[in-house]
């Protein structure tokens, strides 16, 4: 094992940093964020921060950069308050990768990266052949003053999946969906079948479910 | 595709509705939280919301849960300032989850759950047998009005990784290390070696690293 203290962290090359650092927290969930301006141009952009919130109310984060020159998601988010995530999978992970290109905002990533766009009963556009899609409402932001990154709240509005990947205690089979997994800012996992284990408790044994 | 409407998801039963709505953000990194009062008493816990929150500072959150009665954890590292993560690996996952137990605050899970301690140079405890540990200190807090959640801040003080896993451009070969993957509140998988992107440039094809 090498130990790699504040000061080593602090001298690595700048990208070779970014990567690193990226890939300690461990796996990320790997979304990608469909909105729309209120002019109708849609956008669709692949995040690595969603994480969970709360089950009542629903509500989900995610991490906005402050010095991403491009952050159109974000923009159209505050502007119709509306946006959906899909899932990313095997079938159109290298697409996925791609909508993290920056494109100028009058390109939609549906068009240039070529995914089918499918929308939700309020408009908002998400990837249509996604097989785990929900959509949220903008509750509000938190400004991270150690690095002025914003965390961005909002409210799970609907679920859209086959009932058949939802087990008899409610967790979802992501790896029967085929949701893959992110490392850093570059790696793409498929993931095994899963072990689901019951409510745990001192002094007993674990239930296997 | 079974469409679950905010009525839908709200009329769920409670548990049931943890699990589902747990399960929806993707898959959760999974760390082991080591920590120590100022009377040395060791702690471990499972979480399952560790996130990235910037690079330079290395900056990582966590999710604490308001109505936990037991969050020793938290406490702990409101006294010391420091805690660690060790990763959850296929050897361990079972104690790993057991950890989740509401044990006595007296009693350290090391102990109770049989996990090898270790100590950083600053006394904090980690898992021996963690094949991916870091140190953190803790930076804020911030409290998430809509449900009285509150994201725990800490910059990473020291990381221990063999570094045959660290690829040329920084990147962190997990699946290599033997990091587990979560779904929900119930759920641990292994993920299968990654694909890696290079930088995305509209008009480009990808890179392949």
């Amino acid at each position: 094992m090498k130990l790699f203290n504040k000061e080593d962290i602090e001298s690595l090359e700048s990208r070779f940093r970014a990567n690193f650092v990226n890939s300690l927290c461990g796996y990320k969930a790997l979304q990608l964020v469909g909105t729309k301006n209120k002019n109708g141009l849609t956008n669709l952009s692949i995040i690595n921060s969603a994480h969970h919130l709360g089950a009542n109310p629903p509500l989900m984060g995610y991490i906005q950069r402050p010095h991403t020159v491009e952050k159109h998601a974000y923009e159209n988010i505050l502007e119709t308050k509306f946006y959906t995530f899909s899932n990313v999978i095997e079938e159109y992970k290298e697409k996925a990768h791609q909508t993290s290109a920056k494109y100028p905002r009058e390109i939609s990533e549906f068009d240039s990266c070529g995914f089918e766009i499918a929308q939700t009963e309020n408009g908002t556009p998400y990837v249509g052949s996604a097989t785990l899609v929900m959509e949220l409402e903008l509750r509000s932001t938190y400004e991270i003053k150690e690095n002025s990154t914003i965390l961005v709240v909002g409210q799970i509005q609907s679920v859209l999946v086959d009932d058949k990947f939802i087990f008899d205690d409610g967790t979802i089979d992501l790896p029967g969906l085929g949701s893959l997994a992110g490392t850093g800012l570059t790696g793409y996992s498929k993931v095994e079948k899963m072990t689901r284990y019951g409510y745990a408790k001192p002094n007993e044994s674990l239930k296997k479910l």
